[in-house]
Formats: structure tokens, C-alpha cells, sequence
């Protein structure tokens, strides 16, 4: 039996502002700092310990993730970074108002843009300096990695190669992982880990900060996971998430 | 040509406490944070670019890298961790304040424990709580690998395998490596690569927090290095951590 813990970043500058964010590299805000440090208060209290750490490419990931090594005294961890835990990728309407993205387009479309399975948003124009390939991060990435912009089909599709290559090697290796991503990456684990389909996923909400722990069997499957935590307060944040893309 | 960068942390609270710190995991004191800043911002200025990180276990110099990491924003490059570049251990002297040990013991013996090459310090019991068999985090290591003392001599044994079986291979990939470690574990990459003799090592002393920057031809041999900076700032640095062991 393993156990493998993933934690959702809490909220960023943007999430505060309101504005998409995707690639983004925003910090988190003062409540999302919060949020970090009562999931690491959670794993602590819970006697957690792990081996490694995975983490994006994006810094309110890796803070949150720095919160909790902080708090638990694990700071020695190492911390594995890739691209493909980041999130969504949001094309051309990053940095955009989603309150005034909906009252421009409509509720409607900004809700399909958000929470459909395979509609992408509009694609970044490789021109823009929000396209991936000027960033030196990602250097390393082929031509056709480089995200213009994202369905949460799109998402999924590249961080299962994370999961098969890196996450479930090492924790066939018997390697304790904790996972610091994004509400996107963490669905593509959590639709595989839970077996669901397409339209659940799409109508999945995990909340902020809250370690989410599953129970693998010896082939990775899943025996059942569980949000640490006060049940009530889960649910109130998977609610706020939910609620976010109205106008 | 490959370039590696060095960084040696800055004061530690037991630092400015005067005391035998070796494996004891204290954080940085206020001097010591801003001494890691100012080298972040030397990094900076000298527009640095890195593509993977390299740390002991003990969090002074851990967080230490988080902030050069943070100011430079690379927050997203990997980082992994290594007891062999920890802080020489000094056994039964940890937790000690130098001056009272070099009026206990005599100017010379504590001068001797600190700067001969193959004198270790007294050595701690195994069922003393500081022995590192007691803390989860060394679980890995065999017996025979974890230290009840070092001398500088076995501080350097220790490293040295984590530059031949871990750093060489991935500078000679073409990888820009960051080492933030300690003072003796820096001490043995520096003697390796300057081809310093014992004596000379012995004598040798690394100012905190300012980055050594080494050019490096194709067979990993020094072309040259430089402490950036100020060299006023990076010679008194280098003096006041000789003059710490006076009583």
C-alpha cells in the first residue's frame, strides 16, 4: 500500500483580482499564504512524512509547497519541477477580467470556456509575449509542447506523461510523494486515480490548500482518498472555486 | 566551458551565538538573511542563469538558496538535496559556545579541532540525541555513514563522492549548476578543484553568502574563479570567519 497526498495552491494575486491567470507566474495573495499554511498545520498534525517533492513550473505552486516543508521541518526534501504539472494553459484570455470576460461574451461561453471537457479558450498568437516560447523556463520544451492555449482535455493529455514516467515509478519505488499543483493538473491525476469520466471531471472542484490523500494498492489503484480537514470547510471552498466564473 | 557557482551560507543564529553548530539544524539569523540577499542580488546583477540546484539537508543553507531562488526568480528549477554537502559534523562539541570551550580547553586545542585537517573532535555517544541515527532524515544512510565526528580530512571523503557520482556527470551534460552548502563541505569542492594541498585547505576560509563562481574546460578543470562582489567586502567577510574561534 502506498499513500501519495496532492495539494491544490490556494489564492493567488490573480484569483483575488479575479483574472485568469493559466502560465501566469502570479504569487499567492495574503489568503492563499493562509491557505498554505493550514494545509501544512493539516499534514503536520496527520504525522506525514515523504520523500520527495513535485511541484510546477509556477511560484503559487511552489510557495505553497515551500509553506509546507517549512511548517513540518521537511525543508530537506528534494523538489522535482516540471512544466506539466502546471496549469490550465488560458491562451489569449490571460491576464483578462473573468467577470468582464463574461459580460463581454457571456456567461455562457466564459462558463463553456471554463468548465467544458475539450473547448479550448482563444489561442495566444505565438507573437505574444504571453506565448510560452519567450520564456526561458521553457527552453527546454519542443516546438509542439509549447502550449498556445488549453481545453482541460489538452491539460490532462500532458500531465499524464508525469504521471506514468515520473509519480508512479517512484511511488512504485515505495517513494512517500507530495504534489503541490493547480486545480488543472490535479484534475488529470484525480480522473485517473478515481476513474472518471469526461463530464465529471469537468464538473469536479477541489478546494485550495486542503491535502487531498490517497490509498494506492500495490498497482496503483486506488483504495479510496480523502480531504484532510474540517468537512464542512472542504466543501465551502470547493463551493468559492465553483463560484468564480460567474459575472 | 561550463560555469559552476558556489555559495556558502550566511550567519546562522548559532553563528551569532558562537556556537558549535555542525549538523544542528538552526536557520539563519537576521545577518544571515540579508548576507543570502545580498548574494541573490549579486547573482542578479551578473544575470545568472541555472539549471538545477544542489543543497545539504540543513536548512541554513536551504533557505539560503530559496531566497537567491526567489529574488532571481527560479523559483521552478529543481533542487536537490544531499547529506554529503551537510556541514562538517562536530560531534560532541555541537550545541558548545566556542570562547567557553577554548577557555575550557585551551586557545589552541579548539583552534586545532577547527582548522587541523585530520583532527576530529571529541565524538559523540550514539544514544546522545544529537547522534544523527536518531533523525528521520538520515534513515537512509548505512551505519558506517553516519558520523559520530568529523575532522575536516572526513568532512571532505564525504563530499567528494557526491561530485564525482552527482555534479561532474550533470555539468559535463551541459547543466548550470548552483551548490548552496557549508563552509567545510565548500572547502572540499574548492580544494578538488584548485588542487589545493591539506595545509592549504586548512587555511582557507570562504566568506558567506558572496557567490564563487568557477569556469570549468570540458574535463571539469578550473580555469579560474572569482567571488563577486566587493573584494574590500569579500576579504573582511573571509577575516571574521577566522577570527571565530578566538576565545
Amino acid at each position: 500500500m502506498h499513500t501519495l497526498v496532492l495539494i491544490r495552491h490556494g489564492q493567488s494575486v490573480w484569483n483575488l483580482e479575479n483574472r485568469f491567470t493559466g502560465w501566469t507566474d502570479v504569487d499567492l495573495s495574503h489568503q492563499g499564504l493562509a491557505e498554505a499554511q493550514e494545509g501544512a498545520r493539516l499534514l503536520k498534525e496527520g504525522g506525514f512524512l515523504f520523500d520527495r517533492c513535485h511541484t510546477s513550473y509556477l511560484k503559487r505552486a511552489i510557495r505553497t509547497l515551500w509553506l509546507v516543508l517549512e511548517r513540518m521541518d521537511l525543508m530537506w526534501l528534494p523538489v522535482e519541477t516540471s512544466w506539466r504539472l502546471n496549469e490550465r494553459h488560458y491562451g489569449a484570455l490571460q491576464g483578462l477580467n473573468k467577470a468582464e470576460t463574461a459580460r463581454q461574451y457571456s456567461d455562457e461561453q466564459v462558463f463553456q470556456w471554463r468548465r467544458s471537457f475539450d473547448v479550448p479558450p482563444p489561442p495566444l498568437d505565438p507573437a505574444d509575449p504571453r506565448f510560452p516560447g519567450h520564456d526561458p523556463r521553457y527552453a527546454g520544451l519542443a516546438a509542439a509542447e509549447l502550449p498556445r492555449c488549453e481545453s482541460l482535455k489538452d491539460t490532462i493529455a500532458r500531465v499524464m506523461p508525469y504521471w506514468h514516467q515520473v509519480l508512479a515509478p517512484q511511488i512504485r519505488a515505495g517513494q512517500r510523494l507530495l504534489v503541490a499543483a493547480h486545480g488543472n493538473s490535479l484534475r488529470g491525476l484525480v480522473k485517473y486515480l478515481d476513474g472518471m469520466s469526461d463530464a465529471e471531471v469537468s464538473g469536479l472542484n477541489i478546494p485550495t490548500g486542503v491535502p487531498l490523500v490517497y490509498t494506492l494498492d500495490a498497482d496503483l489503484r486506488s483504495l479510496g482518498r480523502r480531504y484532510m480537514g474540517d468537512p464542512e470547510a472542504v466543501e465551502r471552498a470547493a463551493r468559492a472555486v465553483a463560484e468564480q466564473a460567474k459575472a
